[in-house]
C-alpha cells in the first residue's frame, strides 16, 4: 500500500542475486528445480525479462524453459528484440503464431524481421487471418519509419458525434488501448481530420459535438517519416500518442510514447556504440561469443590498417629518429593530445547533428569556436609540455618542436572534428560509426608528420 | 488537414535556413527587423526554441529580444536548462517571477538551481506565495531524484466516490493537466492508496465506486528515488505518469513521461559525453567559447599526464630503440590495437552497468567471453600483423615480438575493460567519465612495455 522505495531501488540487485541463487540450483537436483520455478512465479513479467536479459546464454535458455508458458508472450514483449529472437528461433511456427496474438503488432514485426525469411513466412501462415493482415501491413514499411513503429489499435470517431455518444461508444469497449490520451477524428473515408483529447472529452459539456472542440492544428505523422524525426516531434511536443496516415491522409494506426522511448534509447546507443565501432545490436550485453567476436574483428581490422598507415608516416623519418631517440619517446604524446581534442569536438558535433542543430548557417561559428578553443588550450598545454620536455631532455630545440607540433595537431583536430562528420554524411557514411576512426587516423598522421617533420628540419 | 509530411521531415532544414535569413537581416536596417519579427511570429514555440538552441550566442540574444514577451514563458519551457539560464540571467527578478507562473514547477526548480544563490532568493521572494511554496518544495529535493523531477499538479480522489462523482468532479476542472492517464486515490490524510486509470474510468459502470476498480498493486515512487531508477521503471512498465510519495506515504506530486524522456536522454548523453571527458552540460552545442574551453582543458591536462606516463615507459627502453629503429615505427600499432579493443569492451560494460544488467553473478561469464573474444581476434590480427611485419622489415624476430605483444595487450584490454568500471565505481569514481582515460593509460603502458620489453630480451 505504501511506497516500497528500497525494494524498487534495489530491484536490480534483487534480480541479480536471484540469478546467483538460480545458477547455484541449476547444477543440483529435482527439488532445487522446483525452488527456481517458485522463485520465478513470484516475479513480475518485467522482472523475469530483466533476469533473462542479465543472464549468459546457457542460463538464459534454462530459465526460459522453467517459465510458465502462459507468461511467454508477456515476457517476450518486455525483452529487447535481439534476446526475444533467441527464444522464438527454438519454437515451432504454430507456437510463435499463438504467442503473437497477445503482443503489440509493431513488436511482432520487429522480431519477425530478425528471423530467416522462410521461418518468417511459416509463422505468418500459421497466424489467424486478422492477425496476419495487421502484421503484414506493418512489415510492409521500413523498420526505421513511423510505419514500422506503429500499432493498429487506434480508436477513431466522427466529427458529428456528440461527446455523450463518444462516451457511450468508449464504454462499449472492454478496455481502451494503453497510452490512449486522445481519440482520432476521421471522415467517412477514414481520412484524418483532427484529434480529441481524453482530457477535453472529460471536461467539456457532453452535448456539444466533437467538431466543436477537436484539435485540427496538429498534423498527423506520415507513415514514411524517419523514426528519429518521429522521436524528435514526440520529445519537442511532449506527445503521448500520435496518429499515422498514408499519403492520401487515411489513418493507418498510431505511434505511442513507449515505442518512441525505445527509439530514443537506440539512437543514443547508436552514437555511443558507434564511436567504438559497435552496432546497436551489441545492446545485448550477454550476446554469445560467436555473435559478438566477428563484429569486433572487423573494427580491429580497420584500426590495424589505419595504425599501419600512421606507422608508415613514422617510417619516412627513420633517419631522424635514429639520430635523436628522444623523438621516439615523445611522439606518442603529440598524437594522443590531438586524438583527445578531436574526439571532444567530434562528440559534440555528431550529437548536435543527430539532434538537428547543425547546418550551413551555424557551422562556421562552431568551427571558429573549436579552433579558438584549441588555440587557447594549445597555448596552455603546449607551453607546459615544452617546459617539461626542456627539463627532461635538457634540449630547448626539442621543446620548441613538440610545442609547435602539438599546436598544429590540436588545430587539425578542431577542424577535422567539426568538418569530417558533415563530409562523411555527404559521402553517405554514418559519422557516428566512421567519425572516430577517420579522425584518429588524421590526428595520428598529422601528429607524427608535424613532430618528426619539424625535427628533421631542425636537426638537419 | 492532411499530413504535411515533407514539411515536418524538413522542419530542421527550414528552421536552419530561416536562421540564415535572420542572420542576413541582422546587419541590415529597420525594415529587415520587422521582417524577422514577422518570421518569428509564424513559428510555434517549439520551433522558436529549436531556432534559439541552434544559434550561436550573439544571434541567440538578438532573436530573444525580438520574440513577443508574451511567448517568453512557453519558449523557455521548451529550451534546455543551460540555454534557458542564459536568458533568465539578463532579466530582473520581477520579470522572472512572473514568467515562472506558467512554467512547470520542476522546470522552474531546474533553472533556478543554475543561478547564483542570491539571484535565486530574489526571484523566489518576487513570486506569489502559492507559487513560491510549490517551487520551494521541489527545490528541497536533490535535482537527480524523483522529488526534483516531479510536478505538483496531481488530481487526487477518494476511494468511496462513485465514478459518476469523479466524472462530475473532473468536469469542474478548466482543463486536466497534460499526461494525466490516471487519477491518484488517497485517504483523508492524503496517503497513497492506489490509482484509477482514465481508461477504466471511461469504460466502467458510472455507479460503482473507485475502490472497486482502482489498482493497488503498483507502488508509488518514493520522493528520494534516484532519477535513473525512475526512468528504468517508466521504461520497463510503459508508464505515462506515476505518483510520488514521502516516507509516510503521502502524495506529494507526480512524475510524467516527458520529464522521464529528458532523463533518459541525459543519461545516454552522460555515457557518450563522458567517454570524451565532456559533461552533460556540453549538450548546448553552441555554448560560448569561455564556457566550453575550460572544461576541455581539464581533460586535455589529464590526458597529457597519462601520455607522459606512457612516454616514460618508452624511455626505459631507450637503448633498445637506439639499436633497432623499427621498434619506434611499430610500437604505436600495439598500443592502438589495445586501445580499440579496450574501448569496445568498456563501452559494452559501462552501458550494461548503467542499465543495471551487470552484477557479481554474471561478471565472470562476461570476463571469460571478452577474453575469448580477444584471443580469437588476437590470433587473427596478430598473425596478419606478424606476416606483414616480417615482409616489411625482413626480420622474423620482430614479427614474433609484435604478434606476442599484441596478444598480451588485447587480453589486457579485455580484462581491464571488464573489471575497471566496477573497480572505479567501488572507488566512488564515475566509470563513464574516468573509464576511457584509465583504460587507454593501461593499454598504452602495457602495449609499450610488452613490445619493447620483449624486444629487449630478444635483441640482447
Amino acid at each position: 500500500m505504501q511506497a516500497a522505495n528500497e525494494e524498487q531501488v534495489d530491484k536490480t540487485q534483487i534480480n541479480l542475486s536471484k540469478l546467483s541463487e538460480i545458477k547455484d540450483s541449476m547444477s543440483e537436483g529435482e527439488s532445487e528445480l522446483r525452488a527456481v520455478k517458485r522463485m520465478l512465479g513470484g516475479l513480475s513479467y518485467v522482472e523475469i525479462a530483466h533476469l533473462l536479459n542479465s543472464s549468459p546464454p546457457k542460463s538464459r535458455q534454462y530459465l526460459w524453459n522453467l517459465i510458465d508458458p502462459d507468461s511467454h508472450a508477456e515476457v517476450i514483449q518486455e525483452l529487447p528484440e535481439d534476446v526475444a529472437v533467441q527464444f522464438v528461433k527454438n519454437m515451432d511456427s504454430q507456437q510463435v503464431a499463438e504467442l503473437t496474438e497477445s503482443i503489440d503488432v509493431d513488436d511482432v514485426a520487429d522480431i519477425l524481421q530478425k528471423l530467416p525469411e522462410q521461418i518468417m513466412q511459416e509463422i505468418l501462415e500459421a497466424m489467424s487471418a486478422q492477425n496476419r493482415s495487421r502484421v503484414e501491413m506493418v512489415l510492409s514499411y521500413e523498420k526505421d519509419t513511423a510505419g514500422g513503429l506503429m500499432d493498429t489499435d487506434v480508436i477513431t470517431i466522427r466529427p458529428r458525434f456528440t461527446l455523450d455518444v463518444v462516451m457511450r461508444y468508449l464504454r462499449r469497449h472492454e478496455e481502451i488501448p494503453p497510452s490512449t490520451d486522445q481519440l482520432v477524428v476521421v471522415n467517412g473515408d477514414n481520412v484524418y481530420l483532427g484529434t480529441l483529447s481524453m482530457s477535453k472529452l472529460l471536461t467539456s459539456d457532453p452535448n456539444i459535438s466533437v467538431r466543436e472542440i477537436m484539435r485540427t492544428d496538429v498534423d498527423a505523422i506520415s507513415v514514411d517519416m524517419d523514426d528519429g524525426k518521429v522521436a524528435q516531434l514526440f520529445e519537442q511536443n511532449d506527445w503521448i500518442s500520435a496518429p499515422v496516415v498514408n499519403d492520401i491522409g487515411q489513418v493507418l494506426g498510431r505511434v505511442t510514447i513507449d515505442d518512441v522511448v525505445d527509439v530514443i534509447i537506440e539512437d543514443a546507443d547508436h552514437s555511443l556504440m558507434g564511436l567504438s565501432g559497435l552496432s546497436e545490436n551489441d545492446e545485448d550485453t550477454f550476446a554469445p561469443l560467436l555473435k559478438s567476436a566477428p563484429r569486433r574483428a572487423i573494427w580491429l581490422g580497420i584500426n590495424l590498417l589505419t595504425a599501419i598507415l600512421a606507422s608508415s608516416v613514422i617510417n619516412i623519418f627513420q633517419d631522424t629518429i635514429d639520430k635523436v631517440v628522444a623523438l621516439a619517446i615523445l611522439m606518442p604524446i603529440v598524437a594522443s593530445m590531438g586524438g583527445v581534442a578531436g574526439s571532444q569536438t567530434l562528440t559534440v558535433v555528431v550529437r548536435g547533428m543527430a539532434l538537428g542543430k547543425i547546418g550551413a548557417s551555424n557551422r562556421n561559428w562552431l568551427l571558429m569556436r573549436e579552433i579558438m578553443s584549441s588555440l587557447l588550450n594549445g597555448l596552455l598545454w603546449a607551453s607546459a609540455l615544452a617546459v617539461l620536455t626542456a627539463w627532461w631532455f635538457e634540449d630547448i630545440r626539442i621543446a620548441i618542436i613538440i610545442a609547435a607540433a602539438t599546436m598544429i595537431n590540436l588545430i587539425t583536430a578542431a577542424i577535422g572534428g567539426t568538418l569530417l562528420p558533415s563530409l562523411l554524411k555527404r559521402l553517405g557514411v554514418d559519422p557516428a560509426l566512421a567519425g572516430g576512426v577517420a579522425l584518429t587516423t588524421l590526428t595520428d598522421v598529422v601528429g607524427f608528420m608535424s613532430f618528426l617533420g619539424l625535427a628533421t628540419v631542425f636537426y638537419r
